[in-house]
């Protein structure tokens, strides 16, 4: 069986088996205070070019978008998303167990635009029964989005300046961060993410790392107390250098751009040979999630020897589903599939 | 100024505040364990047929819905409603405040249909990665709907059943439920809603009393330690004998029923009048809030003279309003809207 | 039978029975945004000596407190208070159930100390260890406190200081303000308190309204967004002029001050009765709320008539009892009590 | 610098740095649903003898706490523990900011009794205003305790015997239980454990692994949708075979019992050393964290080469300290503490 189910179906990057061995036996403090987290994060601090940023390493995406919500909201506010968010869809109302409401707006390729968020906010304000409504507190989005899909530079500065014009965070879930940045399609660098949000997290887990996001405050008004919110969420890990560890290989040598390349160039592979056979595709292929939809006699034929999931219905009796390249793609494995297609 | 914003712009009915003056020195316990409120719940419980129904007070009808759904739900579990709901649309995320997510289904009349309910279910059940997704646990729907429509007794017979397969309870927010079961369309007494759903609650606010609600627990095993929950939410009256007064006056000689039937005949007045006007409505107008569509230009002439709320945006530069007829309505206030219409 | 048992074992001052007539056929908006309530708040301004104060009304007590310290806490910050607190002992765990717990302290009478918070406030700031455990984030006391007993000008004065030196808000839970306002051995008026706090409620459900609280926001900080917080919360009332025609009754004419010393004189009465008999006293009787020790056979000959609460074992086989008068007590009641000592 | 701060100041087992590299290839699907999480879970049961028990693998110890509470409890119901407990002190109030309040009981060696429980349980039946107060739901012990204390197994049998007498549910933390069930003094099993609560977890954070623990479920009552939990509460690692490879390798060839054997050799020969020097302890030494009391000056004299916790006042001038041994404690780190002293 080879799967394309995801970009966390096997483990991490080799130097970061050999950086744990090789600290295996070193003594540090718990909880993230250690050396290693402190390189970690003046590595990432240097290569977003912000050196004001805070940058903490919790275990998962989850937690990240818990941790970041829950600590900037009231309790009357709620996170302002596309519909098909990941906060929305597949966290089990993990926000709305900490008491906010997602305030979803349509999409129908995981974007969001400035223009719907003002809408939702102006509409908010002049409600006369506002105080019956949830009012929107952060602004969440996803680069690239749960469709494989980038925001441009140009759709990023407008969301953040609606984001500013309101004094509304914008937050932004990079839980695939490596691979937006390393799509053809793409114009931001991550030094523009940076300057173009509140708050953002580096995902590990999806892109190199056996686990572990790391989450960057740019906004002053948000670092307060943010370790609290960590611990009381169960995000901080204990030998919590692990975390430092990883983070520090991913970010020597580029390591972290240059392995997102592979998935790219994996999925540009994948994306050609799909096209060549004719397929359409329910979201522009744009980064390592690819959506093609395919006859339902394929899938099931495919099905004897891939892992993929099945994304939903399509017409005429087809089916959307979705292929995941990831760091760690092998080429065998790609061309496997190419030929099975 | 004359109002039809609401049900609820006028005090009580006058045998309520004659039983508080003539209560106002007996001395009782406290918290609802007194003989006004045992009287209530048992006049409560003959006229819908159940001596097995447990009856609650409550101060108001946010508290009635918080109470009742987080009592029943485990903190992974959400509650199904119209996109239209009130608990999804005018209680501030009340349901989210307490952990929940509210899974809305799309509506354009306020109601949700058993083949809805049991579709969303379905899917969920079926998911491949259904512990990353928010659980049905409780199905919540208003009789009459926010948009002042119906129920039929085969509708919510249907929705029942599905209920009852799944093993999901039937909540229904009874706010104006007086004026349901006055509506001329009606075919469900309130026997029939008692028999056919898990829990409900009777409003008093808007039918009636200054303030209260009963929720009636019909399910045995949502019955258990209720008591805990209405203190926890805030529910609990310190005075809990001022809700049995209300209650006891309410059902007394059918009163409860006699009021709702004022509200109707002076709503479908109103509707007759809107109609010979050749008005169009946006929701058909079936109980005490009329939804009609009048020109900007009408509805700024009338607002000089009338409260009511403006619903939101019709086509060709016209706009949907709300007038709501209640058991206090004047024929003099009425016959004046009328004119002015 | 005779009830001692609280302040809420009758209605409300007749005062307010006809205001709630006069008015019934008023018609009004909602939510407390209504004539009514502007003057009540206004003459609550006046009394108080603060024009910049915000004053809203709610329905009841753990309403007040849990809407007050949920809208000011961050997630991770707690409310110090003392272990007897009401929020700590006798809220069903409201102030929990959204998410914060009670950093408590002990006390023998009711009342915590400006030493006793700043030892805790500054245990916190030097743990090494601090995110790991809850944040003070509000200051919680009762006045009078659940014990009866008084804090002095000098206390509170230092209380407060505290407060402003590390900057945590200090919130009086005033259920039985009056009470306290109209005691003998008191030297604090209610332009004191409402300098020597940022939030605090004046209570009506035990100081003659029916029921309601009225929430005196003093600190700017704390004033945004407030009725999100209410409505939330559940405790904003639909017909919100209950809660204004009440508090315009109660601060007419002085009326909350004069209603409140006639429950300090009954008390007074049955003090003296109480010594002259040689009871001991729990705690001080100060307020409204004597806590006498009696032998077990007292207990069980007055309970035959007379209604009040046990409140725990005391030495030598005698048990400590609770005898609570009100603004409603009357002369004959005390009379048959004192006799029956 | 040597660390004797805390069992977590190093990395793992040499055994699961091989099992990482030597699966990191594999491809597996996430989220705990693969071969490795499976075989872990069989090794357990087989250990436990338990072959109906659930097993579930979660990245950290205040998630295990959180995720087992918050699944168990009803809204309106805490948890019962001592007030040293690790829930109640070193969590950020993680339980209460999923809603539940610890019902703490005083203790000075870390451990609860029967007889305890069972009176707070039968306090809170027969009061007479028990739904004004928390409603004791889960008991939560830690084996071995916050103070390296240990349950026997008659207290263990009695604590149980109340928890199934009241149908309230045992939960055992067992961040450390290892060097609990390795110690000399111990007459538990793994075994004994397992029949002796309805939950209970297997630390392996601070026993070998580089993180994670391993909560089993022994009561049917609670195993349902524990999942669902899981992923709410963020603890469901993407790449979930990382816990499943550590715990196969622990669960190997009773790895679990003989390094945990290690850490209790060393903590014995620290205790002699200790008592030799003639210096008291503030809790018997049993286990693998020990609390002597030292005088100021050796303390100070000591923090320039060794790393432990300040564990509060004695008195004398004299200080708690506390020294924890682990499963990677060297001999010679150990000798140059011993000569130290």
């Amino acid at each position: 069986m080879i799967y394309f189910t995801s970009d966390y179906t096997e483990g991490c990057i080799p130097e970061i088996l050999e950086a744990l061995a090789r600290t295996n036996e070193e003594q540090t403090n718990g909880y993230g205070i250690d050396p290693h987290c402190e390189n970690a994060a003046s590595l990432i601090r240097k290569a977003i070019g912000r050196e004001d940023a805070d940058v903490h390493f919790l275990e998962g995406g989850t937690q990240a978008n818990v941790t970041v919500i829950s600590s900037i909201l009231r309790p009357y506010q709620g996170a302002v998303c596309a519909v098909s968010g990941h906060i929305n869809v597949h966290e089990t109302g993990a926000i709305e167990a900490l008491g906010h409401k997602c305030l979803t707006l349509p999409t129908n390729n995981g974007k969001i635009t400035a223009a719907q968020v003002q809408n939702l906010i102006e509409e908010h304000i002049h409600s006369e029964t506002m105080e019956h409504t949830v009012q929107p507190g952060i602004i969440y989005i996803s680069f690239p989005t749960e469709s494989g899909t980038l925001y441009s530079k140009k759709e990023l500065t407008d969301l953040y300046a609606v984001a500013k014009k309101y004094d509304i965070p914008l937050f932004i879930d990079g839980a695939r961060l490596g691979y937006a940045l390393a799509a053809k399609k793409n114009d931001l660098t991550i030094q523009d993410i940076a300057n173009l949000c509140d708050v953002f997290y580096i995902g590990g887990t999806k892109v190199g790392a056996l686990f572990g996001e790391a989450v960057v405050i740019l906004n002053d008004k948000y670092k307060k107390d943010f370790r609290y919110s960590i611990k009381q969420k169960g995000g901080m890990l204990a030998k919590g250098r692990l975390l430092g560890i990883q983070f520090e290989e991913l970010f020597k040598e580029d390591r972290y751009f240059r392995i997102s390349e592979h998935a790219i160039a994996c999925a540009e592979k994948l994306t050609r040979a799909l096209q060549d056979k004719g397929y359409a595709f329910a979201f522009e292929p744009e980064t390592n999630q690819l959506f093609p939809i395919l006859p339902v006699e394929k899938i099931e034929e495919l099905r004897k020897n891939f892992g993929f999931e099945l994304w939903g219905e399509a017409k005429d009796g087809k089916q959307t589903v979705r292929f995941v390249t990831s760091f760690m793609t092998k080429e065998e494995n790609l061309n496997a599939l190419i030929q099975a297609l």
